[in-house]
């Protein structure tokens, strides 16, 4: 039987700005669902984000259909789950959570959307040697998207030694102990020499943290480069890397694609990304306009 | 600032048949609004009427805008309320809560929405004596709609002598000595004789409960005849009074105004309540379709 309406929502801290609702509800609103995504930030709540456990549990017994989950919460949600999708049991993070008859189960759709976001943005791009800029969970997701992709080896670097160490062990065990290794931020320049390819996820780009992750001087044509970062959609990277005569993906793909996979978890129903792919060009254009008014 | 999107909810025990949420969903539609009304059935939860309080406290930290309460939560929630609207306070029963920054205010639109039926069906009936059949909790707030719109004097018919006497006595407190008394169930005729009116608000008539809630002899012209029954909205009392020549108000009036009324209060804006009835005619309608059918 097909529902008649979807309540959903997003659990995190400081997600005023998230614009997950907008892409969700424009998506619902072409395909004639009636449908609601509320955001549930705990800053606003007052509660920490350990309370994501009894979040969830309101969720499901007021009858949320399912949620997005994001930071800081994503490993803090997985011992309120009671079934985990694979992908997200490899992970060890869950951004989102579906109800199913009573039960909570979490999916990562960080990782499929990235992978969806790069096979169709650089089909063809070789990967035998990928060099990836950044280890926090994103960065976790996105490294094990391109293993699942099929890279040869993923180089893991972050500015916390220890931290590329853990992603690299955790990426050793899942996909075996020839597919990832670590280099330190002082050899970035000389892993990328001979690399296929750059994965971006760091913080930097960001309105917040302005600016480019790694020098200039490292891009190159034959390069490709894969941003996380999305807000704004034109990261000085992207540019940067545009400059270099490198084949670029923008982390709108990303963010869009993880919307698009909650959705059909959400629904069952196959969400136009074209479509939604324009929309956040759009949503990002009026936030820049925005940005500039204000 | 409008908000751009409403959730509401119904918490009450098997509620499933419930007319609101395509009451409130056919308005919202009309007035552009992302607008979703959601059933909590403490039967389908499995939990007691009394986890009411939980359910209002996990609705306002999920985001809820608003509830509205049936049976058998009407009372039982009153302990979880933060303030309550005058006519809540004076019936003691709450079928509307608003969420307003964190507040949990109780209102009671089963009153404001009999007495808009009223005031817009019967405008020129008189109202010196009234008599009402039935003394439970839609009874109760009919009542004080009544003496609320005027009414001289309302007689209480319960086939419970004690539940009758209890209602008069809370009317006579908040009314006044002289507005309320009670008629034991073999003096309705006698009642009736010389009454301007009569409030029917027992379950006779619902389609679990067929018949005639008195003698059709006690019906004729110069009598006015109110119902609460709304399903079916033409209930066998309806078909006598009109045969009898009486003025006849259904009750499916009071249905929409009171969730005209909580419309209102959820969202701010005035609903239309002419193309609201058109909805329940036609929402009945298919409603007996579907009985026929099945």
């Amino acid at each position: 039987m097909a529902k008649d309406s979807y309540l959903v929502g997003l659990i995190g801290a400081g997600i005023g700005p998230s614009l997950s609702p907008a892409l969700h509800h424009r998506e619902a609103d072409r395909q004639g669902l009636r449908y609601l995504y509320r955001l549930l930030d705990t800053d606003v709540l007052g509660v920490p984000p350990e309370a994501v456990g009894d979040l969830v549990r309101a969720a499901r017994d007021l009858g949320f259909d399912g949620l997005n989950i994001t930071h800081p919460c994503k490993q803090l949600v997985l011992p309120h789950l009671d079934a985990l999708d694979p992908r997200a049991e490899a992970l060890g993070a869950v951004n989102t959570v579906v109800f199913d008859g009573g039960r909570a189960v979490g999916h990562n759709t960080d990782v499929t959307g990235f992978a969806a976001s790069f096979a169709r943005g650089l089909p063809d791009a070789r990967m035998e040697r990928v060099v990836q800029l950044g280890a926090g969970g994103a960065g976790a997701a996105v490294a094990h998207a391109v293993l699942t992709l099929g890279a040869g080896r993923v180089t893991v670097v972050d500015a916390l030694p220890d931290r590329a160490a853990a992603l690299a062990a955790s990426l050793q065990r899942h996909f075996g102990p020839d597919r990832a290794g670590t280099a330190t931020a002082d050899r970035l320049g000389a892993s990328l020499r001979d690399a296929d390819g750059l994965v971006h996820a760091t913080p930097t780009g960001m309105a917040a943290h302005p600016g480019l992750p790694l020098p200039a001087e490292s891009l190159r044509p034959g390069l490709w480069v894969a941003e996380v970062v999305y807000r704004p959609l034109e990261t000085e990277l992207v540019r940067a890397a545009r400059a270099a005569g490198c084949a670029v993906l923008g982390g709108g793909g990303m963010a869009v694609f993880q919307a698009a996979d909650a959705f059909r978890l959400f629904t069952g129903r196959e969400p136009d990304s074209a479509r939604m792919l324009a929309d956040i060009e759009e949503l990002a254009g009026v936030e820049r306009s925005g940005s500039a008014a204000g």
